[in-house]
């Protein structure tokens, strides 16, 4: 991700010198006009909604898994393969459910007060890129987990599957949809960092 | 996707009625000025650069792929495995790479021409929505083939793995080498969708 983060970093202090046109805001100090404080209210809702669904999906998809280890003892390899797969899947939902739980912090603050946690600029970036990370962290897991699961002894597609197989693939599929979540987060805040880029707002269409 | 899309083309046909300031570009004709032109030009060679790399590494893992898959008939079991997980990165990798050699033709084209193939706001959209789409598909077979690889009979870690086992290694990082590409040029390409979205030009930072 350098090239693009580099390229907004370079256009922030060139742009107070140029003649800013009236529609734009200033681009420092007066965080937003009265006119786009509404739509910024309603974007932020949004992002909270969305954090919001990613973090009870994840939070769901960690307690199943950590639900799900005592009850498939069935012989000492399969345990191990489960092992590896319960310690990956729980660790990654477990993971973006705290990071969602600190951004909801974060936006609810927000939401309150009108001020964001770091300077404006750093908290755009942060979000982006930490959703945009999180989100490939997610759904790497997602895949891994659902191959791992697939591989799990006693969950072959012959006879019907043990309880434990379909606990697994449940806790994967609640947190591919938690990945799901957290992408459209990643898109909005993407959308945020570029408008802010270019226009030293974070909500110039209205 | 649905909502930053339909935001981005509710807000088109409403920026002409506004007064534009003289710093944004005309919104419809004018393909870009002269004056821009030279930034457009860099950005497009930038994208077609990435296009390029992400092809090469996911062409090479399919290609790798391919070639490992007549040395490792040790037993049915392991080949059966072996084959499904052949056929995943193999047919994931062959997608990604024609994607690209398709969108590097549509990127020399236009640097050559000066004109998009699709009507240009489209064709952002879809250069975005499908570099971003390539990229998750990438990432996740890569996870999901890296965890095959991991499984397959023979590649344990006590003894030294076989040889077919450190070919589907290798077209897993490969595969995955692509999808960085394909990440980043998401990020360019979404930061080109935004920007003509906000300002009306793909490149306004000049």
């Amino acid at each position: 991700m350098p090239s693009p983060l580099r390229n907004g970093d370079a256009a922030q202090p060139r742009l107070p010198s140029h003649a800013v046109p009236p529609r734009l805001h200033h681009h420092y100090p007066p965080f937003h006009t009265t006119v786009s404080e509404h739509k910024i209210r309603r974007l932020n809702l949004l992002v909270l909604l969305l954090r919001l669904a990613a973090f009870c999906f994840s939070l769901a998809a960690a307690v199943f898994t950590a639900a799900n280890s005592n009850s498939s003892r069935s012989s000492t390899s399969s345990w191990l393969n489960f092992d590896s797969f319960r310690r990956l899947v729980f660790a990654t939902n477990a993971i973006v459910a705290i990071y969602s739980l600190l951004e909801m912090c974060a936006s609810i603050r927000e939401i309150l007060h009108g001020t964001t946690l770091l300077p404006e600029p750093m908290q755009l970036w942060f979000d982006f890129a930490h959703d945009q990370l999180f989100a490939y962290l997610a759904l790497a897991a997602g895949a891994a987990g659902a191959t791992a699961a697939r591989g799990l002894s006693g969950c072959s597609a012959e006879k019907p599957a043990a309880s434990f197989c379909v606990q697994a693939y449940i806790s994967v599929a609640l947190g591919l949809a938690g990945f799901g979540f957290l992408a459209l987060s990643a898109l909005v805040s993407g959308f945020r960092v570029a408008s802010y880029v270019l226009t030293g707002s974070r909500f110039p269409l209205y």
